[in-house]
């Protein structure tokens, strides 16, 4: 390993500075991060899923080339070398651990292999506004099956997840969509073969923007270009009206009728025709949705047999009742990773923010996933097929901070226990720890300054009371309970502890034996 | 960033393994320390310690050169270069990014301040059994005070936590020292000044060996030197019997009157005795070990300022009744970490268990911290007294395990649904979604299996009963339950699922609305 250079001679101050792209999390986002990962981790293991832990180290060979930005593999990633000259890196996400993980130890597991984990991943990019270097998801995902039930199942954890975290039915969707049906589609205008690969980017890309740019803004990104409000010109696909027609029906709520589908497939090899029937059996195309997919990718099997699987999907998630306004098929979801090869969801919070520029905008996307076969096979040579979805966890703490941003914060810091006489540091010791011993957060102060310090100290730690004892006190056996959530205005004008004294704002005395008493039912008065 | 080279062709297969170092963490392993982290945290809480957490990245300069292994300075660590040049580090503890925290942050902070963090640490350092290149710390540090009862407040807090995870009293113990006693010590013996510092090494690595060697092996270490069962000689510190016999003195449990301190104090400069008096103020010498200390470092201010912190640290703890088996002045607790400037702790269960070779032994230490004053200086040229306390939790954890070694694990894995008919697979998934609304962790099946691998793959993932519908059972609107623990023994017997469906051995049937109900039931049978 290359040693770090000196920079500067051994008496100079380093800086106190973060690296770039990089940042502390305080004390409150920490506790809601907290409680946030305990109901996802409840919801994940009750659907059976088992946690698993992998290192943030991992050969650089083992993690492959599988960063999301497909322009530029194996660029991303934080990497050196340990003593035998080999490239380590920091995982970029939670899914390339994973594979190396199966097929290290794929004989002793059970199959399927449903696993969860959660924790930090590193990308060496470039940072900016709310984009990091270090970030934390929360992965499920389903190893060793092709059942489409596992896919059906993720996105039913995926809302129960939504749910469990106090977001509201309707503030929230689960949109499922099939690579199968894109590439389909892609068959189906004629832009099959190595030679349109750069085309059916620009095609995806469009596709993806349908949310924020409607039929219009992509009419223009799948034909000619389209300028942005502020005169930027994004290129586009260049096709024609005829092709472009083709996949906005995708977007229409047309139908179709189970007899005229009848009809279609049996236009179709027999291989097509039974893997179609097998998924889709006997239901009729009720969905508007399906019925316009189908009217584009008709012509490839291919996106028949992602029809077929939307199908499957669309039916197990009926049955469970999911079927409401929870998870819905979505033609317009595309999902960056090329390794997708099947179903791919996005998790997508309908609430109405205002964006940077002011914009009310809906929260948009909180996390994603979908379904590939050839991460484990690039070790083993073996297929294993897997399903799964990724939580971006700050990103969805942010949701649901808009979402509760009118609920008032609760006041949790520490009851703090002044210190009126050093000499009688047990005294008050034993109060803050009668307190604890009650189930109450409770602090003693442990700096060295005088009765307004520690005032300002207690406010500044969130502290719903103080508790106060001073030698008067001390000789009636009793303390002193200053309410700072009611007395916040009262104290804002007192200037010194002979008026505080005086004063005595939002204050009561008790016996120092209902100490305990005292302050529980101070804090259940202020419960929110 | 230096780029990593391709060491393979593109056809090539990685291999599917781990860096030599690191770990995957199993289910049940994982289950466990996400408990044990949830109630450290809970007690950490309740003391008004808030969390924090700081990105795994620093700049190396901001790490500074505190590793524990004072002998190799700046190595390690796994470092790295940004696009800048700017040499980056892996954290290698918590504290040292708290140190670049608090000095980023002075001004805006509570002071004292008090956090708690939790999260990995790496090292990049030859990797052994049970030596691993990461590993998780949970620490807790008060920061901007050097009042004592900072100090006794942590070995509290460390007290409660023990307990609080299960460990009874008496069977762990937070001892206490001060390195102001062992620099005292030295001072008596005539091993002050920079000539001395590879004897004072020597000598504090003799008394680090008290609790394994005995007063004979530390004399031995002490003096000439001493040879291991294996034969093998270590080099002793070479001092004078008389120097030997005044720090082995310090672990007689002799005693001294108030009296006698009180004629010795007056001996000794104004500064120290109003050191003295202030905290150690009226109070006897009633602890043994005091007074032994006492016996060797009455000679050194310095000394007898760690013996006045040691005694008011006692005076606090025993006000709140810690004093019985929970904390103990212990003078053999030295802490290798350069940076300790006063009081230091260790955590230790005192549990026995078998060692690698078979002997019983106390399992030892499974934290420690100490009173740091130079951390923040480093950055800002201000002196900051901090003191705090790490635990090792892979090393908690491995002491529960020992402690409950004779607890049965509870089985708990999901309920498993089976799949006897994949045309009814929406079926199946709402019988398991009926068990998880319920609060009961539920899976179906999603392999493509038989009968018996759906089974088998129950037993793999700890199930305790498995819920079985096939076509009669559906015609009469029934469902079996098959109870895996009871029927462990018979099933290991069965062959094939004809003989299954005649046997059924410690299986009930019951109508489909009654599943909840008699799952619920099966598993409050088998609550441990």
């Amino acid at each position: 390993m290359t040693k770090p250079t000196k920079t500067s001679g051994s008496n100079a101050r380093p800086g106190a500075r973060l690296p770039k792209g990089f940042r502390d999390t305080s004390p409150d986002e920490l506790r809601e991060t907290s409680r946030m990962l305990a109901t996802i981790r409840q919801v994940f293991e009750s659907y059976g899923f088992e946690p698993l832990e992998t290192p943030a180290i991992e050969y650089t060979d083992a993690l492959g080339k599988f960063l999301p930005d497909q322009d530029r593999p194996n660029e991303g990633v934080f990497s050196f070398q340990d003593e035998d000259e080999q490239w380590l890196s920091l995982r970029y996400d939670l899914t390339a651990p994973l594979a190396r993980y199966v097929a290290e130890n794929f004989d002793r597991l059970p199959k399927p292999f449903r696993r969860y984990a959660v924790g930090p991943v590193w990308r060496n990019e470039k940072p900016g506004p709310g984009r990091f270097r270090q970030f934390t998801q929360f992965d499920a995902d389903t190893v060793g099956t092709d059942n489409i039930a596992a896919d059906a199942e993720i996105c039913m954890l995926a809302a129960d997840t939504m749910e469990a975290l106090g977001i509201k039915r309707g503030d929230y969707v689960i949109k499922v969509n099939n690579r199968k049906v894109l590439d389909g589609v892609m068959d189906s205008i004629g832009l099959a073969g190595e030679g349109n690969a750069a085309k059916r980017l620009a095609v995806l890309r469009a596709i993806d923007k349908f949310d924020r740019l409607g039929v219009d803004g992509v009419r223009l990104l799948l034909g000619p270009g389209r300028k942005d409000e502020s005169g930027d010109f994004t290129r586009g696909a260049g096709l024609s009206n005829g092709a472009i027609d083709q996949i906005l029906v995708m977007f229409d709520l047309s139908t179709i009728s189970k007899t005229a589908f009848d009809t279609r497939i049996s236009e179709y090899p027999i291989e097509v025709r039974q893997r179609v029937a097998v998924v889709a059996r006997e239901n009729g195309l009720v969905d508007g949705v399906l019925a316009g997919v189908y009217q584009v990718v008709a012509k490839s099997s291919l996106g028949l047999e992602g029809l077929a699987e939307l199908r499957a999907i669309w039916e197990l998630v009926s049955a469970a009742g999911y079927n409401d306004s929870r998870i819905r098929i979505d033609s317009s979801v595309v999902r960056g990773l090329e390794y997708y090869t099947g179903p791919v969801f996005e998790a997508e919070i309908t609430t109405e923010v205002k964006n940077e520029e002011g914009q009310t905008v809906r929260f948009g996307s909180v996390g994603g996933g979908g379904r590939y076969d050839g991460l484990v096979e690039r070790f083993t040579g073996q297929k294993v097929p897997a399903t799964g979805f990724s939580i971006g966890v700050s990103r969805l703490q942010a949701a649901l901070a808009a979402i509760n941003k009118d609920k008032p914060a609760a006041a949790d810091g520490p009851v703090v226990v002044l210190v009126m006489d050093k000499a009688e540091l047990p005294r008050f010791q034993k109060m803050a720890q009668s307190l604890r011993q009650a189930g109450i957060r409770a602090e003693m102060y442990l700096g060295t300054a005088g009765m307004k310090a520690q005032m300002k100290y207690a406010d500044k730690r969130g502290a719903p009371c103080v508790v106060i004892q001073g030698g008067d006190e001390r000789a009636k056996g009793e303390v002193q309970i200053k309410d700072l959530i009611e007395g916040a205005k009262a104290s804002a004008t007192i200037k010194d502890s002979k008026e505080w004294r005086e004063g005595r704002p939002a204050q009561i005395s008790v016996p120092e034996a209902d100490l305990v008493a005292a302050v529980r039912d101070l804090l259940a008065r202020h419960k929110p």
